[in-house]
């Protein structure tokens, strides 16, 4: 069974002592600007998260990003950019290690060595394997297969206590929890067995299909909301989000799931409970309240969308964001991984 | 077609501009005392090597060695064990870069990237996957399934031109030259295509049962001449070998296995060729014969073995070569790598 936690923020904040006992860790993949869903979702929590523990490490996952083919010059490109909207969006590197997962190089190092304790059949079970591997002409590759061991090498490099996941992460997190287990039961208790921080995110759906999640890879361009959209896009794609006939504004995920994503939409936007916002709309037809989430949207992301701006043209600064914090994560990662290689006989 | 070359000696050693093209890459796993076939065929071979071309690496490779389960203080021994049994054979850290593997953080982070680019299908081919696989309890690990992959790495991480190869190790060549064509075709031209150096190693069988190569993992204890054996288990094991009801030298590896070995391996020993030690044996009956072989072992092992005696008991010393191997190792392996993360966009 996997070892969970729900994450109770008040009672983090409140606890001295516990705050200096969690090590967490989360990586994003660069894949592009996030959109509207990725923001209300890991983007808020990972935000929250740096103000409650003190020893928070997000990392750009770069090198999980190569399971999939990918332009050099593109990924090169989502690099600087996801750092860009992460530091826009409130990511703060004096309270996190915010840092790309390739320039520490023990996290490659320790997914070898933990490969070597983790059985094959142990993979052949994992979703996106499965999913991945027959949507790709070439077959899957060993990257695409063995990517969860270098996850588990991602949060155990830290000894991490703690990971914030989905539910769509689940499977991995219990990987990564039996494969310290079966390290420490071999080689000597060494590795905390991280536990799964449930954050509880707010679930944004697509503009065009309010059935499905938001999705980066959206083949309708409508569909997704990007944090750094124009304002002018985004008045468009609210516009033309699918409702249904009843003009009026009510939360009814079940039966109503278009105007009900908008009121979720417009309640994280704001700040306010869905009631809240429902009662301030009411009277409102549907044509009037998307334009009034628009705003709302609008408002929120225009200084994340002006911070990013000005960032993206500060390129040196971005890198010398990584840099230090890749160098501060090598400094926790270096004596751990000395110790592992010393614990396995490497050394 | 795997590319291949056959070593001509003479000239490579006399084509004084062909020696600086070159640039060869052998490992070698750190397993425990190598035997007489381990000792006339690779380690002959590098110190061969090591004279005839200028850019020659070594690797001791215990990421490799992590694939099969071992105890973390045999595996720290047998890591010292093979860096003193090299230099007393004659390796020369001046003439090579003897070095551990998992002192390069570049191999496993290459690795990684290869492991991107490469099939999960051509990895079920491999016969040691299918071998050690069913043999083992648990099933096969990550590790063991993708070691040709780390092998790859290993080989192009110096832009290896030539890697010595055994006939059971040409299908791991044949995926390391398709792993740099293909990333060659994807990224633009980086890579060499090593080629295969296939050197005429003097093949040395078991001494209780020679139809079958000289092992160390044989489970008679006297079909195996270690290299630091002492010259009374030396002896004892060439007089217990198996031979025929004949008592007469003769070399006929069809008919005669068990004698027809002991030549070779008089014949390794001592530099003569077969047809001069048949010759020089003539009117010996065999038992008379083991007592010579061994004795032309022992005289050529005596050195070795003290030479490696003396090691052992440095160990800080054996510890200095292998950091500063290391050190030079790295000064080849940053570079590359540096450019190979610039070619697939990671920095």
């Amino acid at each position: 069974m996997i070892e969970m936690e729900h994450m109770n923020q008040t009672a983090l904040l409140e606890s001295g002592q516990n705050k200096n006992l969690k090590r967490i860790f989360s990586g994003i993949q660069p894949t592009g600007i996030p959109h509207l869903g990725n923001y209300f979702g890991v983007i808020t929590s990972w935000v929250k998260l740096q103000e409650e523990c003190n020893s928070v490490l997000y990392s750009i996952v770069d090198l999980h990003s190569l399971t999939i083919p990918r332009e050099p010059a593109v990924l090169r490109e989502n690099i600087l950019d996801i750092t860009a909207v992460l530091l826009a969006c409130g990511i703060n590197p004096q309270k996190c290690f915010l840092f790309q997962q390739s320039q520490v190089p023990e996290h490659a190092q320790l997914g070898w060595i933990l490969g070597c304790l983790i059985g094959i059949p142990r993979l052949e079970h994992f979703p996106q394997w499965k999913l991945k591997n027959t949507s790709q002409a070439s077959g899957g590759t060993v990257g695409l297969f063995t990517y969860p061991v270098l996850q588990a090498a991602d949060i155990l490099l830290y000894k991490s206590t703690h990971v914030p996941v989905g539910e769509d992460q689940i499977l991995h997190l219990e990987l990564t929890q039996d494969t310290a287990r079966h390290f420490n039961k071999k080689y000597g208790e060494f590795f905390p067995v991280p536990k799964a921080l449930l954050t509880t995110t707010k679930r944004v759906k697509s503009l065009r299909d309010p059935t499905s999640k938001m999705s980066k890879s959206d083949p309708h361009k409508l569909a997704t909301v990007g944090i750094t959209d124009s304002p002018e896009e985004i008045k468009l794609k609210f516009r033309k989000a699918v409702t249904d006939f009843t003009s009026e504004v009510t939360y009814d995920p079940e039966r109503r799931p278009g105007v009900s994503n908008l009121v979720a939409i417009h309640s994280a936007a704001t700040g306010l409970s869905k009631e809240e916002v429902v009662q301030q709309s009411t009277g409102l037809d549907t044509a009037h309240y998307k334009a009034v989430v628009a705003e709302a949207v609008i408002e929120k992301l225009a200084p994340v969308r002006n911070e990013f701006k000005r960032l993206k043209e500060d390129r040196s600064y971005l890198e010398e964001v990584l840099w230090s914090g890749a160098e501060k994560a090598r400094e926790l990662a270096t004596p751990v991984y000395w110790e592992i290689k010393r614990l396995v006989g490497l050394h």
